[in-house]
Protein backbone atom coordinates (compact mmCIF):
# COMPACT_ATOMS: atom_id res chain seq x y z
CA UNK A 1 0.00 0.00 0.00
CA UNK A 2 1.24 3.40 -1.02
CA UNK A 3 1.00 6.02 1.69
CA UNK A 4 1.69 9.59 1.72
CA UNK A 5 4.31 11.14 4.80
CA UNK A 6 3.44 14.13 7.45
CA UNK A 7 6.04 16.52 7.97
CA UNK A 8 6.95 17.05 11.29
CA UNK A 9 5.20 20.40 12.27
CA UNK A 10 2.13 18.98 10.70
CA UNK A 11 2.58 15.59 12.86
CA UNK A 12 2.93 17.72 16.07
CA UNK A 13 0.05 19.88 14.79
CA UNK A 14 -1.96 16.99 14.02
CA UNK A 15 -1.40 15.26 17.78
CA UNK A 16 -2.37 19.08 18.84
CA UNK A 17 -5.76 18.80 16.88
CA UNK A 18 -6.37 15.25 18.47
CA UNK A 19 -6.04 16.71 21.68
CA UNK A 20 -8.17 19.38 21.37
CA UNK A 21 -11.04 19.52 18.65
CA UNK A 22 -10.57 16.13 18.48
CA UNK A 23 -11.40 15.50 22.26
CA UNK A 24 -8.57 12.80 22.92
CA UNK A 25 -6.31 12.78 26.12
CA UNK A 26 -2.78 12.15 25.95
CA UNK A 27 -3.60 8.86 27.90
CA UNK A 28 -5.68 7.34 25.15
CA UNK A 29 -3.57 8.38 22.55
CA UNK A 30 -0.76 6.77 24.07
CA UNK A 31 -2.80 3.28 25.06
CA UNK A 32 -3.30 2.69 21.50
CA UNK A 33 -0.03 3.99 20.32
CA UNK A 34 1.65 1.75 22.20
CA UNK A 35 -0.82 -1.01 21.62
CA UNK A 36 -0.45 -0.78 18.13
CA UNK A 37 3.62 -1.34 18.36
CA UNK A 38 3.07 -3.98 20.49
CA UNK A 39 1.02 -5.62 18.21
CA UNK A 40 3.52 -4.78 15.62
CA UNK A 41 6.30 -6.73 17.52
CA UNK A 42 4.15 -10.16 17.78
CA UNK A 43 3.33 -9.62 13.75
CA UNK A 44 7.17 -9.82 13.21
CA UNK A 45 9.26 -11.58 16.24
CA UNK A 46 6.38 -13.52 17.98
CA UNK A 47 6.89 -14.54 21.79
CA UNK A 48 7.80 -18.49 20.96
CA UNK A 49 10.73 -17.23 19.12
CA UNK A 50 11.72 -14.08 20.56
CA UNK A 51 10.29 -14.44 23.92
CA UNK A 52 13.12 -11.40 25.70
CA UNK A 53 12.40 -7.83 24.26
CA UNK A 54 14.56 -5.52 25.63
CA UNK A 55 12.68 -1.79 25.78
CA UNK A 56 14.37 1.50 25.44
CA UNK A 57 12.46 4.06 26.40
CA UNK A 58 13.77 7.93 26.08
CA UNK A 59 12.60 10.76 27.83
CA UNK A 60 9.82 11.91 25.68
CA UNK A 61 6.28 11.09 24.69
CA UNK A 62 8.10 8.07 22.20
CA UNK A 63 9.43 6.57 25.41
CA UNK A 64 5.92 6.56 26.71
CA UNK A 65 4.92 4.71 23.71
CA UNK A 66 7.27 2.35 24.69
CA UNK A 67 6.15 1.87 28.51
CA UNK A 68 2.79 1.05 26.88
CA UNK A 69 4.02 -1.34 24.80
CA UNK A 70 6.37 -2.67 27.35
CA UNK A 71 2.96 -3.96 29.11
CA UNK A 72 0.95 -5.05 26.24
CA UNK A 73 4.23 -7.49 24.99
CA UNK A 74 4.36 -8.86 29.14
CA UNK A 75 0.27 -9.62 28.65
CA UNK A 76 1.15 -11.32 25.40
CA UNK A 77 3.08 -13.46 26.73
CA UNK A 78 7.06 -11.63 26.75
CA UNK A 79 9.55 -11.69 29.37
CA UNK A 80 9.89 -7.42 28.59
CA UNK A 81 12.84 -5.62 30.39
CA UNK A 82 12.56 -1.84 30.30
CA UNK A 83 15.64 0.92 30.42
CA UNK A 84 14.38 3.97 31.51
CA UNK A 85 17.24 6.30 32.15
CA UNK A 86 15.89 9.91 32.28
CA UNK A 87 12.04 9.65 33.08
CA UNK A 88 9.76 12.27 32.34
CA UNK A 89 7.61 13.40 35.21
CA UNK A 90 3.91 13.74 35.61
CA UNK A 91 1.09 11.54 36.60
CA UNK A 92 1.07 9.93 33.35
CA UNK A 93 4.84 8.44 33.48
CA UNK A 94 4.37 7.41 37.31
CA UNK A 95 1.10 5.53 36.23
CA UNK A 96 2.84 3.71 33.23
CA UNK A 97 5.87 3.11 35.26
CA UNK A 98 3.88 1.38 38.44
CA UNK A 99 1.96 -0.11 35.62
CA UNK A 100 4.85 -2.44 35.09
CA UNK A 101 6.54 -2.70 38.21
CA UNK A 102 2.81 -4.11 39.33
CA UNK A 103 3.14 -6.42 36.14
CA UNK A 104 6.59 -7.27 37.80
CA UNK A 105 8.50 -6.04 34.99
CA UNK A 106 12.21 -5.62 35.89
CA UNK A 107 13.65 -2.01 35.07
CA UNK A 108 17.65 -1.98 33.59
CA UNK A 109 20.33 -0.36 35.42
CA UNK A 110 22.86 2.31 32.95
CA UNK A 111 26.38 1.40 32.57
CA UNK A 112 27.49 -2.37 32.21
CA UNK A 113 23.94 -3.64 33.20
CA UNK A 114 21.98 -2.12 29.74
CA UNK A 115 24.94 -3.51 27.96
CA UNK A 116 24.61 -7.01 29.34
CA UNK A 117 20.81 -6.51 28.83
CA UNK A 118 21.60 -5.97 24.83
CA UNK A 119 23.72 -9.10 24.75
CA UNK A 120 21.44 -11.05 26.34
CA UNK A 121 17.96 -9.96 24.78
CA UNK A 122 16.33 -11.66 21.61
CA UNK A 123 14.75 -8.23 20.36
CA UNK A 124 15.40 -4.81 20.84
CA UNK A 125 12.26 -2.01 20.81
CA UNK A 126 13.81 0.78 20.16
CA UNK A 127 11.70 3.90 22.01
CA UNK A 128 14.33 6.47 22.54
CA UNK A 129 13.56 9.30 20.23
CA UNK A 130 10.46 10.17 17.92
CA UNK A 131 9.70 12.90 15.34
CA UNK A 132 10.15 16.00 17.52
CA UNK A 133 14.01 15.10 18.47
CA UNK A 134 16.86 17.17 17.23
CA UNK A 135 20.24 16.09 17.44
CA UNK A 136 22.94 15.86 18.76
CA UNK A 137 22.20 12.34 20.75
CA UNK A 138 23.36 12.98 24.45
CA UNK A 139 24.44 10.41 26.90
CA UNK A 140 23.70 7.87 27.73
CA UNK A 141 21.63 7.70 24.16
CA UNK A 142 24.58 8.13 21.99
CA UNK A 143 26.49 4.64 23.28
CA UNK A 144 23.06 2.62 23.00
CA UNK A 145 22.04 3.56 19.12
CA UNK A 146 25.81 3.19 18.57
CA UNK A 147 25.31 -0.98 19.74
CA UNK A 148 21.65 -0.80 18.04
CA UNK A 149 23.84 -0.14 15.09
CA UNK A 150 25.95 -3.09 15.41
CA UNK A 151 24.10 -5.47 17.37
CA UNK A 152 22.50 -8.96 15.74
CA UNK A 153 19.85 -8.61 17.15
CA UNK A 154 16.10 -7.60 15.64
CA UNK A 155 15.53 -4.07 16.24
CA UNK A 156 12.24 -2.84 16.10
CA UNK A 157 11.66 1.07 15.90
CA UNK A 158 8.95 3.62 17.46
CA UNK A 159 7.66 6.33 15.01
CA UNK A 160 11.28 7.00 13.73
CA UNK A 161 14.71 4.80 13.85
CA UNK A 162 16.06 6.84 17.01
CA UNK A 163 18.47 9.22 16.47
CA UNK A 164 17.59 9.83 12.26
CA UNK A 165 16.99 13.00 11.62
CA UNK A 166 12.98 13.21 10.50
CA UNK A 167 13.53 14.74 7.07
CA UNK A 168 17.16 13.48 5.87
CA UNK A 169 17.09 9.75 7.68
CA UNK A 170 20.15 7.98 8.55
CA UNK A 171 22.67 10.81 8.64
CA UNK A 172 25.77 11.73 10.60
CA UNK A 173 26.51 9.17 13.63
CA UNK A 174 23.58 7.23 13.12
CA UNK A 175 23.88 6.83 9.64
CA UNK A 176 24.71 2.62 10.15
CA UNK A 177 21.61 2.44 12.55
CA UNK A 178 19.44 0.67 10.36
CA UNK A 179 16.46 -1.04 12.36
CA UNK A 180 15.08 -4.52 10.65
CA UNK A 181 11.32 -2.82 11.15
CA UNK A 182 9.38 0.92 11.92
CA UNK A 183 5.96 1.66 13.33
CA UNK A 184 5.50 5.21 12.35
CA UNK A 185 2.91 6.84 14.34
CA UNK A 186 -0.14 8.44 12.92
CA UNK A 187 1.67 8.47 8.94
CA UNK A 188 4.69 7.93 8.28
CA UNK A 189 7.50 10.47 8.51
CA UNK A 190 9.33 11.98 5.82
CA UNK A 191 12.57 9.88 6.64
CA UNK A 192 10.52 6.66 6.58
CA UNK A 193 10.79 6.86 2.38
CA UNK A 194 14.53 6.10 3.44
CA UNK A 195 13.85 3.08 5.71
CA UNK A 196 13.90 -0.29 3.55
CA UNK A 197 12.71 -2.71 6.64
CA UNK A 198 9.36 -3.93 7.84
CA UNK A 199 6.88 -1.16 7.68
CA UNK A 200 3.62 -1.06 9.35
CA UNK A 201 1.52 2.12 10.49
CA UNK A 202 -0.23 2.22 13.91
CA UNK A 203 -2.17 4.71 16.18
CA UNK A 204 -5.69 3.86 14.62
CA UNK A 205 -7.56 6.83 15.96
CA UNK A 206 -7.64 9.60 12.95
CA UNK A 207 -10.72 9.80 11.44
CA UNK A 208 -11.68 9.89 7.90
CA UNK A 209 -11.99 13.75 7.90
CA UNK A 210 -8.80 15.12 10.13
CA UNK A 211 -7.41 12.51 7.28
CA UNK A 212 -8.62 14.11 4.58
CA UNK A 213 -7.93 17.39 5.96
CA UNK A 214 -3.75 16.63 6.66
CA UNK A 215 -3.70 15.02 3.60
CA UNK A 216 -2.60 11.84 4.81
CA UNK A 217 -3.69 8.37 3.52
CA UNK A 218 -5.67 5.96 6.30
CA UNK A 219 -3.76 2.97 6.53
CA UNK A 220 -6.46 0.30 5.27
CA UNK A 221 -6.68 -1.55 8.90
CA UNK A 222 -7.91 -5.33 8.87
CA UNK A 223 -10.76 -6.33 10.87
CA UNK A 224 -9.76 -5.54 14.32
CA UNK A 225 -5.98 -4.78 13.86
CA UNK A 226 -4.31 -1.85 15.42
CA UNK A 227 -1.42 -2.02 12.92
CA UNK A 228 -1.60 -2.35 8.69
CA UNK A 229 2.01 -3.22 6.95
CA UNK A 230 2.75 -0.72 4.69
CA UNK A 231 4.56 -1.73 1.22
CA UNK A 232 8.46 -1.33 1.44
CA UNK A 233 10.29 0.80 -0.45
CA UNK A 234 12.07 0.42 -3.12
CA UNK B 1 -12.95 -22.62 29.34
CA UNK B 2 -14.06 -22.80 33.13
CA UNK B 3 -13.26 -19.27 35.39
CA UNK B 4 -14.24 -17.71 38.44
CA UNK B 5 -17.18 -15.22 39.21
CA UNK B 6 -16.29 -11.62 41.07
CA UNK B 7 -18.66 -10.50 43.75
CA UNK B 8 -19.90 -6.99 42.94
CA UNK B 9 -17.96 -5.54 46.05
CA UNK B 10 -15.01 -7.12 44.95
CA UNK B 11 -15.43 -6.04 41.26
CA UNK B 12 -15.36 -2.40 42.79
CA UNK B 13 -12.16 -3.11 45.19
CA UNK B 14 -10.35 -4.48 42.25
CA UNK B 15 -11.07 -1.56 39.70
CA UNK B 16 -10.11 1.12 42.90
CA UNK B 17 -6.48 -1.26 43.50
CA UNK B 18 -5.71 -1.19 39.75
CA UNK B 19 -6.64 2.84 39.97
CA UNK B 20 -4.13 3.09 42.80
CA UNK B 21 -1.54 0.78 43.49
CA UNK B 22 -1.90 -0.83 39.75
CA UNK B 23 -1.33 3.24 38.51
CA UNK B 24 -4.27 3.07 35.98
CA UNK B 25 -5.76 6.00 34.71
CA UNK B 26 -9.51 5.93 33.70
CA UNK B 27 -9.00 6.82 30.59
CA UNK B 28 -6.65 3.60 30.25
CA UNK B 29 -9.09 1.11 31.56
CA UNK B 30 -11.96 2.29 29.63
CA UNK B 31 -9.92 2.53 26.53
CA UNK B 32 -9.23 -1.10 26.69
CA UNK B 33 -12.40 -2.33 28.15
CA UNK B 34 -14.02 -0.45 25.25
CA UNK B 35 -11.99 -1.51 22.73
CA UNK B 36 -12.56 -5.64 24.19
CA UNK B 37 -15.86 -4.66 23.80
CA UNK B 38 -16.13 -3.76 19.97
CA UNK B 39 -14.08 -6.77 19.45
CA UNK B 40 -16.50 -9.07 20.89
CA UNK B 41 -19.31 -7.39 18.70
CA UNK B 42 -16.91 -7.75 15.67
CA UNK B 43 -16.50 -11.35 16.17
CA UNK B 44 -20.22 -11.98 16.68
CA UNK B 45 -21.73 -9.81 14.23
CA UNK B 46 -18.98 -8.69 11.56
CA UNK B 47 -19.73 -4.78 9.44
CA UNK B 48 -20.65 -6.90 6.53
CA UNK B 49 -23.56 -8.34 7.98
CA UNK B 50 -24.59 -6.10 10.83
CA UNK B 51 -23.21 -2.38 9.75
CA UNK B 52 -25.92 -0.94 11.60
CA UNK B 53 -25.32 -0.72 15.54
CA UNK B 54 -27.27 1.05 17.93
CA UNK B 55 -25.30 1.96 21.44
CA UNK B 56 -27.23 2.55 24.08
CA UNK B 57 -25.06 4.48 27.01
CA UNK B 58 -25.77 4.48 30.38
CA UNK B 59 -25.23 7.41 32.61
CA UNK B 60 -22.18 5.66 34.48
CA UNK B 61 -18.85 3.84 33.30
CA UNK B 62 -20.66 1.25 31.67
CA UNK B 63 -21.97 4.06 29.34
CA UNK B 64 -18.44 5.44 28.66
CA UNK B 65 -17.41 1.55 27.99
CA UNK B 66 -19.83 2.06 25.31
CA UNK B 67 -18.77 5.37 24.07
CA UNK B 68 -15.33 4.33 23.58
CA UNK B 69 -16.73 0.98 22.02
CA UNK B 70 -18.46 3.05 19.42
CA UNK B 71 -15.54 5.21 18.55
CA UNK B 72 -13.77 1.68 17.41
CA UNK B 73 -17.09 0.05 15.85
CA UNK B 74 -16.57 3.05 13.55
CA UNK B 75 -12.93 2.61 12.81
CA UNK B 76 -13.76 -0.82 12.31
CA UNK B 77 -15.93 0.07 9.46
CA UNK B 78 -19.51 -0.21 11.12
CA UNK B 79 -22.02 2.72 11.22
CA UNK B 80 -23.14 3.24 15.02
CA UNK B 81 -25.69 5.65 16.40
CA UNK B 82 -25.40 6.67 19.74
CA UNK B 83 -28.30 6.86 22.45
CA UNK B 84 -26.97 8.60 25.67
CA UNK B 85 -29.64 10.86 27.23
CA UNK B 86 -28.47 11.28 30.87
CA UNK B 87 -24.80 12.29 30.12
CA UNK B 88 -22.41 12.05 32.48
CA UNK B 89 -20.04 15.51 33.18
CA UNK B 90 -16.36 15.95 33.50
CA UNK B 91 -13.14 15.45 31.36
CA UNK B 92 -13.26 12.05 30.60
CA UNK B 93 -17.02 12.05 29.21
CA UNK B 94 -16.96 15.43 27.79
CA UNK B 95 -14.15 13.68 25.74
CA UNK B 96 -15.67 10.76 24.78
CA UNK B 97 -18.28 12.67 23.54
CA UNK B 98 -15.92 15.21 21.61
CA UNK B 99 -14.59 12.06 19.91
CA UNK B 100 -17.69 10.76 18.57
CA UNK B 101 -18.67 13.98 16.74
CA UNK B 102 -15.39 14.26 15.37
CA UNK B 103 -15.73 10.78 14.05
CA UNK B 104 -19.21 11.95 12.50
CA UNK B 105 -21.20 9.68 14.46
CA UNK B 106 -24.60 10.83 14.98
CA UNK B 107 -26.56 11.15 18.54
CA UNK B 108 -29.88 9.89 18.69
CA UNK B 109 -32.63 11.40 20.84
CA UNK B 110 -35.49 10.28 23.06
CA UNK B 111 -38.79 9.15 22.35
CA UNK B 112 -40.02 8.42 18.48
CA UNK B 113 -36.37 8.99 17.94
CA UNK B 114 -35.04 6.08 19.97
CA UNK B 115 -37.95 3.68 19.34
CA UNK B 116 -37.57 4.21 15.61
CA UNK B 117 -33.79 3.97 15.80
CA UNK B 118 -34.19 0.63 17.74
CA UNK B 119 -36.15 -0.87 14.40
CA UNK B 120 -33.74 0.16 11.95
CA UNK B 121 -30.60 -1.06 13.65
CA UNK B 122 -29.06 -4.38 13.01
CA UNK B 123 -27.79 -4.82 16.19
CA UNK B 124 -27.59 -3.35 19.44
CA UNK B 125 -25.00 -2.48 21.86
CA UNK B 126 -26.44 -2.56 25.86
CA UNK B 127 -23.80 -0.57 27.94
CA UNK B 128 -27.03 1.15 29.89
CA UNK B 129 -25.98 -0.35 33.81
CA UNK B 130 -22.86 -2.40 34.58
CA UNK B 131 -22.07 -4.21 38.22
CA UNK B 132 -22.99 -1.22 40.31
CA UNK B 133 -26.51 -0.67 39.62
CA UNK B 134 -29.30 -0.95 41.43
CA UNK B 135 -32.68 -1.55 41.26
CA UNK B 136 -35.47 0.01 39.67
CA UNK B 137 -34.65 0.93 36.19
CA UNK B 138 -35.81 4.85 35.89
CA UNK B 139 -37.17 6.23 33.03
CA UNK B 140 -36.12 6.73 30.30
CA UNK B 141 -34.35 3.50 30.61
CA UNK B 142 -37.02 1.00 31.86
CA UNK B 143 -38.42 2.03 28.61
CA UNK B 144 -35.00 0.59 26.66
CA UNK B 145 -34.78 -2.43 28.68
CA UNK B 146 -38.36 -3.12 28.08
CA UNK B 147 -37.52 -2.85 23.89
CA UNK B 148 -34.81 -5.09 24.39
CA UNK B 149 -36.53 -7.67 26.19
CA UNK B 150 -38.72 -8.18 22.74
CA UNK B 151 -36.82 -7.39 20.33
CA UNK B 152 -35.72 -9.28 17.64
CA UNK B 153 -31.91 -7.41 16.82
CA UNK B 154 -29.07 -9.50 18.67
CA UNK B 155 -28.07 -7.37 21.68
CA UNK B 156 -24.84 -7.22 23.12
CA UNK B 157 -24.45 -6.39 26.60
CA UNK B 158 -21.30 -4.89 28.23
CA UNK B 159 -20.70 -6.70 31.65
CA UNK B 160 -23.86 -7.20 32.84
CA UNK B 161 -27.58 -7.41 30.85
CA UNK B 162 -28.76 -3.92 31.82
CA UNK B 163 -31.17 -3.97 34.55
CA UNK B 164 -30.09 -7.34 35.47
CA UNK B 165 -29.60 -7.92 39.35
CA UNK B 166 -25.52 -8.48 39.72
CA UNK B 167 -26.22 -11.45 41.88
CA UNK B 168 -29.55 -12.67 41.23
CA UNK B 169 -29.53 -12.08 37.37
CA UNK B 170 -33.22 -11.78 35.56
CA UNK B 171 -35.78 -10.67 37.99
CA UNK B 172 -38.81 -8.89 38.12
CA UNK B 173 -39.01 -6.52 35.31
CA UNK B 174 -36.43 -7.58 33.81
CA UNK B 175 -36.56 -11.48 33.21
CA UNK B 176 -37.37 -12.06 30.16
CA UNK B 177 -33.98 -9.68 29.03
CA UNK B 178 -32.02 -12.43 27.56
CA UNK B 179 -29.31 -11.25 25.34
CA UNK B 180 -27.23 -13.27 23.14
CA UNK B 181 -23.77 -11.79 23.73
CA UNK B 182 -22.25 -10.93 27.07
CA UNK B 183 -18.76 -9.01 27.52
CA UNK B 184 -17.66 -9.49 31.10
CA UNK B 185 -15.18 -7.12 31.77
CA UNK B 186 -11.86 -7.85 34.31
CA UNK B 187 -14.23 -10.86 35.48
CA UNK B 188 -17.63 -12.32 34.68
CA UNK B 189 -19.84 -11.36 37.87
CA UNK B 190 -21.85 -13.91 39.83
CA UNK B 191 -25.04 -13.35 37.40
CA UNK B 192 -23.31 -14.90 34.51
CA UNK B 193 -23.69 -18.08 35.32
CA UNK B 194 -27.33 -17.27 34.47
CA UNK B 195 -26.17 -15.98 31.14
CA UNK B 196 -27.04 -18.67 27.90
CA UNK B 197 -25.73 -16.68 25.14
CA UNK B 198 -22.02 -16.46 23.85
CA UNK B 199 -19.88 -14.82 26.30
CA UNK B 200 -16.43 -13.04 26.04
CA UNK B 201 -14.25 -11.78 28.64
CA UNK B 202 -12.36 -8.15 27.91
CA UNK B 203 -10.17 -5.87 29.81
CA UNK B 204 -6.83 -7.74 29.04
CA UNK B 205 -5.02 -5.57 32.02
CA UNK B 206 -5.11 -7.50 34.94
CA UNK B 207 -1.58 -8.85 36.01
CA UNK B 208 -1.03 -12.55 37.23
CA UNK B 209 0.01 -11.51 40.57
CA UNK B 210 -3.42 -8.91 41.19
CA UNK B 211 -5.27 -12.37 39.59
CA UNK B 212 -4.23 -14.55 42.13
CA UNK B 213 -4.74 -12.34 44.66
CA UNK B 214 -8.16 -11.71 43.99
CA UNK B 215 -8.51 -15.24 42.93
CA UNK B 216 -9.72 -14.71 39.55
CA UNK B 217 -8.49 -17.20 36.58
CA UNK B 218 -7.75 -14.39 33.68
CA UNK B 219 -8.86 -15.25 30.80
CA UNK B 220 -6.69 -17.27 28.26
CA UNK B 221 -6.45 -14.25 25.66
CA UNK B 222 -5.02 -15.28 22.00
CA UNK B 223 -1.88 -13.62 20.86
CA UNK B 224 -2.79 -9.95 20.87
CA UNK B 225 -6.78 -10.36 21.24
CA UNK B 226 -8.25 -7.96 23.86
CA UNK B 227 -11.61 -10.48 24.22
CA UNK B 228 -11.51 -14.03 25.16
CA UNK B 229 -14.30 -16.60 24.64
CA UNK B 230 -15.32 -18.22 27.82
CA UNK B 231 -17.35 -21.62 27.60
CA UNK B 232 -21.61 -21.44 27.55
CA UNK B 233 -22.83 -22.39 30.64
CA UNK B 234 -25.23 -25.35 30.60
Amino acid sequence: MSYKILASTAAAALDKELMSTGGFSIFQLMELAGLSVAQAVYKCYPPETHPKVLVLAGPGNNGGDGLVAARHLKLFGYNPKVYYPKKSKGELFDGLQTQLKSFGVEFVGDGDEIRLEMQKTDQILDALFGFSFHPPIRAPFNEIVAIMSTTDKPVVSVDIPSGWDVDEGPTGEVENFLPEVLVSLTAPKPCAKLFKGRHFLGGRFVSDELAKKWDISIGKYEGVDQVVELERQT
